[in-house]
């Protein structure tokens, strides 16, 4: 079990204090090795597959503690405390998770799992193909939601949890969400799915292609055989910064930056970074290339646009006719990317199905990523949730026994 | 007079019918020949310069009847008619300029000028520098929208209009409208701004340099010494695409390509052009780079970027002081890249100085595009904005006769 192996946590060494997470380990499971390949949605088979997955909290004995949380795009299993005490930043959403937070460590058993075709230690392009002991580059097979959740699901049998309490994702870690509560509703009591769609828009697609097209003109990518090469950094920044104009908000953009100049007094009538908010692109475009490889983010980014919950079904509602999780649906009043009108459709439809389900809208200006920042009305409906949902788990559970 | 010059209207031949504008010719006007050129903002000096304009009508006796229009970052001079009988498209504002049209060319006369640093028939990056007899490039010094508005300045002295009757312009073309109300108020009798702002936004910069970033990235585009050799399509394909997410709507988008693919019934679990909406920006990109410079994107970009009527000004009011233009400002409902609440700024603004202003907001799901689509009620307005302005501006010039 997993939760054996959790490092004591040391919170007054740590940056976060009494109420991180503490020092945590990355994990993996390897799973599906030949012959027992796993089938994928486009027909293709795949394995080995390793799925990277960090653990906060312990299950506890009736094993009904269990939470899992899902990433968006760029994220991973990292998703609170620190891998060492010299870490300077914790996880991606330690805001949210840890000692006494929304995801009270304390009492539940949170697990954050990687995708796979990621390159945050799970299968993905830019993994040995066992077939040739070379990176398997464009080779990888495409995967879609609905594949990076099933391999998710083993991942819950091997850490024998049969079913979640609850489970949470933002963005890209919302049609994960989704897609388990749809294929999946014996396995999961409650879900909380935040500013997220259930199927991609055309203007979501498009801005996904643009940042592919911006990466397979780039010279160094060679067909996605770059490895051990110059990787297509210049196309994968480029990339990088349309996601990240699409993650924040006009608003935001205007109060943060401005038309203000970065290094100057006057305009420098030239084509170098000028404005603050060029360079803030820039940034965010350098940084991310040193943590992230292009093929992944042609992957992942496909997937996305496969996403549709409709597709298949007549309609959202009948698509989510199984559901049997309660649900808490978040949108985010300044959202341009998955707008509150995508996040009241799937609202809609579940109510129509009779699910249990409240639905909030974050007040804030700061856009798509409002909902990694902290926010009290954000952490407070989600550990009221949690209790709620925890309370009717135990008494259901107690009623059951004999 | 370029009005002597007209061709004759043979409108039977033609497409458009008895409303098309007809025949027109491409005209030039260079002037700033050495020692005489232009100081530009800044502050170097260009000369000579050409600017390519149209004009439709004739200008009357008493030369109050001439309407300026005023293109946006990817249009030329070609706003109506056609130049040859075999060509398959009018010009860009088709619908709106010609015989019994809004911009009604058996009464006024209009006139369409192109911008400096572009690349249709105006002086730009790709135009041979006097001094080397080679392509400019980036040592093509930086314009900015006031730059191009004074060489305007200099066309209509050319043409002997003193006065204005009227001028138009939507996206950048509102740019060179409120640069021309603002810095020749005694040129101007009346002006409409369509689907623009009074200064780029943080988001719309950001979308600019991306756009730059892309072209820059390509490896054709040298240091902007391409000329001759293969020109960087891939990148310009690429920011001509982020442009083009930026001028339709999300509503429309969806309307018009949903999630439907192009030319399968299934997923193709690969990365070729899939989904509708890739094929269509793919398309928009591709046709793009055949019918402009990649330089002069960055210099037309740069120019927007660095548009801001308040800067220098303590307020957008104080800005707009000397404007004695009378007023329409329109908006469109759905536009995201230049919003109804960036009109109404400019509104505000002219109204707190006593401006006769009318504003408009055009219910249309079309997004910022969408004043280049037949709109009854934008046709309607101008239409009768113009009579208006025209009777008022000849009932003053009779009253002024001795």
């Amino acid at each position: 079990m997993a939760t054996d192996e959790e490092l004591p946590v040391c919170a007054d060494n740590l940056p976060g204090g009494e109420r991180s997470a503490g020092l945590v380990r990355p994990q993996c499971f390897t799973f599906a090795e030949p012959p027992g390949e796993m089938l994928l949605e486009c027909g293709e088979r795949l394995g080995p597959i390793t799925l990277a997955y960090e653990t906060y909290g312990r299950l506890n004995e009736a094993r009904d503690n269990a939470v899992l949380i899902l990433h968006a795009l760029s994220g991973d299993a990292h998703v609170a405390g620190y891998h060492s005490s010299e870490d300077r930043k914790p996880g991606w959403w330690d805001t949210y998770v840890g000692p006494g937070k929304p995801f009270d460590t304390t009492k539940y058993f949170v697990i954050c799992s990687n995708i796979i075709s990621g390159c945050k230690g799970s299968t993905g392009p830019s993994s040995a193909n066992p077939a040739t002991g070379r990176p398997y580059g464009l080779s990888f097979p495409v995967v879609t939601i609905g594949d990076m959740v099933r391999a998710q699901v083993r991942l819950m049998d091997h850490l024998g949890i049969a079913r979640l309490l609850s489970m949470a994702g933002g963005s890209m870690g919302g049609f994960q969400v989704l897609e388990w509560i749809v294929r999946y509703p014996e396995r999961v009591a409650s879900a909380i799915a935040i500013g997220t769609t259930a199927r991609l828009s055309a203007q979501s697609i498009a801005f996904n292609e643009v940042g592919r097209q911006a990466i397979m003109a780039d010279p160094n990518w060679m067909g996605g055989d770059y490895y051990g090469k110059a990787a297509p950094t210049a196309g994968l920044a480029i990339a990088r910064m349309i996601g990240h104009i699409t993650y924040l908000s006009d608003e935001q953009m205007h109060a943060k930056f401005g038309r203000r100049l970065q290094d100057a007094e006057r305009l420098a009538y030239g084509f170098k970074t000028e404005f603050q908010v060029e360079s803030y692109l820039k940034y965010q475009g350098d940084s991310f290339v040193r943590r992230f490889d292009a093929n992944s983010y042609l992957y992942i980014t496909k997937a996305m646009d496969y996403f549709d919950l409709v597709a298949g079904s007549g309609s959202l509602v009948e698509a989510l006719a199984l559901v049997r999780a309660e649900m808490l649906v978040v949108s985010i009043s300044s959202d341009w990317l998955f707008p509150t009108y995508q996040s009241k459709e799937i609202v809609r439809a579940l109510k129509a199905n009779g699910v249990p389900t409240t639905f909030m809208e974050i007040k804030s200006g700061y856009g798509h990523d409002a909902f990694l920042l902290p926010n009290e009305s954000l952490a407070g409906t989600i550990a009221g949730f949690l209790a709620n949902v925890h309370r009717r788990v135990r008494r259901a559970g107690e009623g059951a026994r004999p």
